[in-house]
């Protein structure tokens, strides 16, 4: 059976990261690892380990994406959990025996990691990802 | 100087606990701690190991709570992001001299760990709660 393993993540959606490190960086003193731009999210990221997991800053670079909708709609804030897991495909098998709704039904295959969302019809109203590391 | 040394939990706010653990515990397969009652929080809340940190689902048991109110304006979801910190009060000290907005100026004392909030404005829309334990 396909585990969870740990946090990966919780992704905070904003709309300026320079101005959001000043409070995670600047006031709660946490080490920021990198700000990279990342394509497939169609995002800057500012990556701030924490402990086992890491917080990460997420700022749309495109207004079509589901973070830039979240902002629009609601402003900064909590935007999606990322779970770790041994096995994304056994996990999303599992998951869909056990009739949890999926927005991917196989996993996304990326340099490093193997990802897909849960919908957070399913999951509490928490948009939930999984992440496999790869490499 | 005042550290983050982990994630200790992410809370989400739900309206029944044993449905919602369908998914967390049934589905993904994470292991329930214990679910108890908290008076201090006016909430029922199952714990759930994940990694080196907790997923906790919080019920209200009173329809005055913050977590209450939420739910009735926004449904099921991410309430609160808990942040464990080695000196609470060197924290909260820290953050007032970098002009940080605190729900709970001075540390609440409980057993077993002091906590306080950090208001959601001065945290991109995110409601953190700091914890420190204490035993």
């Amino acid at each position: 059976m396909a585990k969870v393993t740990k946090i990966n993540h919780i992704a905070i959606a904003v709309n300026n990261i320079e101005e959001s490190l000043a409070f995670w960086q600047g006031a709660l003193g946490l080490s920021l690892s990198h700000i990279e731009d990342v394509p497939s999210q169609k995002a800057s990221v500012a990556f701030i380990p924490t402990g086992d997991s890491e917080v990460e800053l997420v700022r749309p670079t495109d207004e079509t994406t589901g973070v830039a909708k979240f902002l629009k709609d609601r402003g900064p804030g909590m935007h999606h959990l990322c779970l770790e897991v041994d096995d994304i495909d056994g996990m999303l098998e599992q998951l869909k025996e056990k009739g949890v709704r999926l927005i991917n039904e196989t996993a996304q295959v990326l340099p490093g990691r193997k990802m897909a969302f849960i919908h957070p019809k399913s999951a509490n109203g928490v948009l939930v990802e999984l992440y496999q590391i790869t490499e």
